[in-house]
C-alpha cells in the first residue's frame, strides 16, 4: 500500500456525500462512486449532490466522479462503503476489481439481508478479506450537521488499529474528531442495534407514550445493546462510549432518524407496507429488527425491546398491547 | 408507626403537586403544606393548584392543606419534601415538631446551600435522622407529564428497603411504575450531577453545538457521573438505570428544563445575573456546580464537565473559550 493511501466512497446517499465532504478536507483527490448517472452529472456541472446534503458545494477537481464502481475500487487503497445494506450485494456483484489488499470500511449501518451478517462479517466470510482489512466507521453523527460543519465525533474502529488510525486522520478536520477503537464487531452492531431502538422510540411517541417513558426506554435500550453486543463477541468495552450510547441517543432522540420515524407511524397505526410505501424507503432498522432477531435464538440474550418491535414488524401483533406488556418488563 | 402510614407533602411547585395527585391514587387523605396562603385558598375553592400543573383537578376531601409546616408534620408519618434546596432551611427553621421517628423522603433535586450536602445527608448530620429513616425520590419524571398521566418510572431509594417499597407502593398507579433501590446516596448524587449537565447541554446549544455534539456530550455525562458518585459512595450500581441514565437524559434532552433553559441562555451570551433575572428564578444546577466542584476538590474525580460549567458560571470564563477546550476533553 502506498505512503499516502487513495480513498474511494461508494453511494449517492446522505452519509456517502458527508463522507466525501471530510475526505475533500484532508485528500487532494478521491473516487466516488454513486450509480445514479444524473447525480454524477449534476455533481460535475453544479458542483453538489442533488439529492442529498446540496447544500455542500465541492471542488470538482477532487473528485474522481464515477458510475462504474470498478473504476473507484480500482483507484483506491481504501474503500468505504455507505450505501443501504440491501443495496450492498447488488452492488458487489458488479465487481471484477479485486478486492485483495484493498483495505474495506464500512459506513453501513446495518445487516446484510442476504447473509444476515453485519458488513465486516460479510466482507470477511464472503470476500476472504482479512478483518485487520475490515474498518467500521460510526457515529454519533447525522450527515445533516457535517454538512452545516458542526463539531461530530466518529468512532473509527479496525483490526489493525494503524489503519484505523490512517482513516480517523484523514477524515478529522476543525468540525470532524475522530478517535479509533479494535471493537469492529461490536461497533458494528451498535450501529445496527440502535436503529432498532430508534423504531421502538418512535413506537413509543406514535402511541403517546412521553418524555419521561423515552427516557425509560433508552436507559434499557443501552442495557439490552450492552447484553446482545457481549454474547455476540465479549471483550473490554465501555459501553456508555460516544460509539455505543452516542449513537444510540443521537437516533433514538431525532425526530429526523428515518428509523424513529418509521416506528412513529407504526405506533400511529400505519401497517408496515404503508409505512414504507409513505416514506418512499425502507429504514434500516427494519432489517436490522429481524436479523438481531433471529440472531438472537442462538445467543438468549434477554432483548424485551428488539422482541417486541418485531412481533410488531414481523408478527402483525398490535403496536399498542406489545407496548403495555413491554413496559411492564422495564425498569 | 401506623399498619396505614399517613403521607404529607411539603412544597407548592409543580414536582410537589405530582406527588400530591400520585398519593391521592393511593391515600384517602394527605397533608399537603405550602407557603402562600393564597395558593392553598384557591386549591381549596378551585380544587387546583393556581401556579402549577393547574390542570390537575384534586378531590378536596383527600387533601389536609395548610400554611403550617408543623401540621403537616404532625399529621404524617412519611414526609416528603419537594421544594427548591434553596429554601429547605428557611422552611426547616419553622419546624417545632420533631422529626423523630418520622421517615423523611427528599423529592428535592439539588444541594442544601447552607451545608453544601444533599439533602439526605443534611437531615442525618443536622436532624439526626438514621439513614433508615430518610429516602429519595427520583424519576426520570416531568411533572408535566404526570399531570397527563403519562406513564412514568420513579425510583424510591431509602436506608431501609421496607420503607421504600411502601412509599413505592403508596406512589404506583396505572400512569407511575415505582422501583426500588438501596443507593440513597448515589441516587441523590444523581438527579443533583444530571442539573449541572443539563446546564452544560443548555450552555452548548446556546453556542450553537448541534445533536451530534450533544449526544457526544451526554455520552461523555454519564461516564464523568459515575467516577463522580462513585468516589462519594462506592457499591455496586448499574449507572445505566432509569434513576442515573433515565434521569439524565429527560432532563439534558428536554427544552423544558429549567436548567437546560438557564445554560442555554449563558450560551448565547448573557450574564448569570440575566439570566436568573430573566428567568425569575434560580436554576437548581446553579447551586449544585458549586456545590458539585468544591466537593471535588476533596475527591479529585475527574470531572471536565462540572469543571468547565464551574469556570463560566462562578469564574466568569468565556462560554466559547471553554467550551472549545472541553470539546478537546470528550471523546
Amino acid at each position: 500500500m502506498e505512503e499516502k493511501p487513495k480513498f474511494a466512497v461508494i453511494g449517492g446517499g446522505s452519509w456517502a456525500t458527508a463522507i466525501a465532504k471530510m475526505l475533500c478536507e484532508n485528500q487532494s483527490e478521491i473516487a466516488w462512486y454513486m450509480r445514479s448517472t444524473y447525480a454524477v452529472e449534476h455533481l460535475k456541472h453544479q458542483k453538489h449532490n442533488p439529492n442529498y446534503l446540496s447544500s455542500v458545494e465541492f471542488d470538482i477537481k477532487q473528485l474522481h466522479l464515477t458510475n462504474d464502481i470498478n473504476e473507484a475500487v480500482k483507484f483506491a487503497d481504501y474503500i468505504i462503503f455507505a450505501i443501504p445494506s440491501a443495496f450492498l450485494n447488488g452492488e458487489l456483484e458488479k465487481l471484477t476489481e479485486s478486492l485483495d489488499d484493498k483495505v474495506i470500511f464500512s459506513a453501513i449501518k446495518g445487516i446484510v439481508p442476504e447473509t444476515s451478517l453485519i458488513v465486516g462479517q460479510h466482507f470477511h466470510d464472503h470476500y476472504n478479506i482479512p478483518y485487520e482489512n475490515i474498518g467500521v466507521i460510526t457515529g454519533p453523527c447525522h450527515a445533516e450537521e457535517v454538512a452545516l460543519e458542526r463539531l461530530s465525533y466518529l468512532t473509527i474502529a479496525c483490526g489493525d488499529l494503524k489503519k484505523a488510525k490512517i482513516m480517523a486522520k484523514n477524515l478529522s478536520s476543525n468540525y470532524i474528531t475522530a478517535k479509533t477503537s479494535d471493537d469492529i464487531v461490536g461497533t458494528e452492531y451498535a450501529a445496527m442495534l440502535k436503529n432498532i431502538y430508534a423504531i421502538a422510540a418512535g413506537i413509543a411517541h406514535g402511541l403517546g407514550y412521553g418524555d419521561n417513558f423515552q427516557s425509560v426506554l433508552m436507559s434499557n435500550a443501552i442495557r439490552e445493546m450492552k447484553k446482545f453486543i457481549r454474547k455476540v463477541h465479549k471483550m473490554k468495552r465501555n459501553i456508555n462510549n460516544s460509539a455505543y450510547l452516542g449513537d444510540l441517543l443521537v437516533t433514538g432522540y431525532s425526530v429526523f432518524s428515518r428509523n424513529r420515524m418509521f416506528g412513529n407511524m407504526i405506533g400511529k397505526g400505519y401497517t408496515v407496507k404503508s409505512a414504507q410505501m409513505e416514506m418512499s424507503m425502507v429504514a434500516e432498522g427494519y432489517y436490522a429488527t429481524k436479523s438481531a432477531y433471529l440472531l438472537n435464538q442462538k445467543y438468549g440474550a434477554k432483548t424485551p425491546i428488539i422482541d417486541a418491535v418485531y412481533s410488531i414488524l414481523y408478527e402483525n401483533k398490535d403496536p399498542k398491547t406489545v407496548f403495555k406488556k413491554l413496559t411492564e418488563k422495564l425498569d
